[in-house]
């Protein structure tokens, strides 16, 4: 099954994605209006069990909004592809590369993401979303499958003069709406092999970084077992899981984003995140 | 004035603190109950109108709240001090060095720290924590200070083994109630002189760190142009502006924090923090 956020009718809803039309979601428990709701409501096993028997909307008459509009702790990960790693230079890591973002720097599948004026050198990360379903902390990575409830695709977008100003990176992730997050959610179980998921990203359909999970240095139970050894995560977090090799920063010679480029992330299994910069 | 963010009679609520008594804060806006909901409704300037005619207890009666118990941002400033940076070897900075802390990592003043089982290196970094009071997107410098509602002492207590497991820093500055936040945020008009506050740490009565906001490498104007310029601020987020020389890492030999452990930070004309070691 896969979720969205949207907005219709001046209301934000939270509903059922077939790739054409959102179906509202019915039979929700008291009080749930939001994605973030349904997951602390609702255990990641029995989300499937969600009806979505509400009104019906075509994809162009709603505005999809963050798959997860308001999370209070978004992870992300540096360097957990070996070819990304290979691109920067940077030595190998023993442990993983964890930096943050703030809810306010999401934007929703099919928006116009402004070129921030303050960077000349605007750049993709395509990746791996994975979505916190149940309170999580000191969790093993044998046992880390159990606390998502599912994935969806994410634009990590860069500053890179701002990522580099000095060795912590949190500027240049961190301009208002740069981190695409959509189309859906996708449930685990629609998920038939996690490390054979493709991750591809074009830019105005140009292949830029294309590779599988399998190429991860750490899974993804390794990130949660990691992380959730020094802070605790709650549903509706979420992890940002790296980028492989391919950002714009290290073709020759180095190509940014500009205005009127189309990206997309696809996740095969998962869904396909577009955005037009502005 | 100084404001606490306290629980008295099963109940959270805003008081003025005169270092022993807290007095409930009275004509208060409606639907206001904590120090960042009195923030987005008062502006800066305003504050000291806000009235303290409730009841008044001693302060033992009370359980303080960290000043701001759900800050949206808190943004910590690294290496900004020209003591800490030259005893961390890190070559000189052109721009602030930002990372972040989760809200749940804050506890307040008088509370007892649980030292996290997974470091064995836990070390005190004493910190001027500046309040922000109103929305502050893009500010420059010469406009910084009309942003600032107030200031408290800030204890940025680190596992430093967490802290390098990458080059990023967030593991090691985000383990559950590791930011010790108050006694209470003393309002601007207090401060006659702000360079000359001087910042002290001690920790079991010897004196670790010491050193005025004079010595700070961005000062607070400059930071928060810097900061504005890529995230936008709200009020009741924190900016933690850096710790000067003398952390225990890089004592000889190292000296971590250890049970029982009784650590003050202290600035002149905004208050005293202290925590024990648990």
């Amino acid at each position: 099954m896969k979720f969205v956020t949207f907005k219709a009718d001046g209301q934000t809803r939270i509903g059922a994605f077939d790739g054409a039309t959102v179906t509202e979601l019915t039979s929700l428990p008291a009080g749930v209006n939001d994605l973030r709701g349904l997951l602390a409501a609702v255990a990641p096993a029995d989300l499937a069990k969600v009806e979505a028997k509400g009104k019906t909307w075509d994809l162009a008459d709603v505005e999809l909004l963050p798959v997860i509009p308001n999370p209070n702790k978004i992870i992300c990960v540096g360097v957990n592809y070996r070819s990304h790693r290979e691109e920067t230079g940077q030595d190998p890591n023993l442990k993983p590369t964890i930096f943050t973002r703030f809810a306010d720097t999401q934007i929703a599948h099919g928006a116009v993401v402004t070129h921030p004026s303050a960077t000349d050198s605007f750049d993709y990360e395509g990746e791996l979303a994975v979505i916190i379903g149940r309170d999580a902390k000191n969790i093993s990575a044998a046992d880390a499958w159990s606390v998502v409830a599912g994935f969806a695709p994410y634009n990590d977008l860069t500053a890179r003069d701002w990522q580099k100003h000095s060795t912590q990176w949190i500027p240049g992730k961190n301009f208002p709406e740069t981190g695409a997050f959509g189309p859906a959610m996708v449930t685990l179980d629609e998920i038939a092999d996690v490390p054979s998921v493709e991750l591809t990203t074009r830019v105005n359909g140009d292949v830029r970084q294309n590779a599988t999970l399998a190429e991860m240095i750490f899974d993804i139970p390794a990130l949660i077992e990691y992380i959730t050894g020094f802070t605790p995560l709650a549903p509706g977090d979420v992890i940002v899981s790296g980028t492989p090799g391919g950002v714009g920063k290290f073709m020759t010679p180095p190509t940014y984003l500009k205005a009127g480029d189309v990206v997309e992330i696809e996740l095969s299994g998962v869904g396909l995140l577009v955005n037009t910069i502005g």
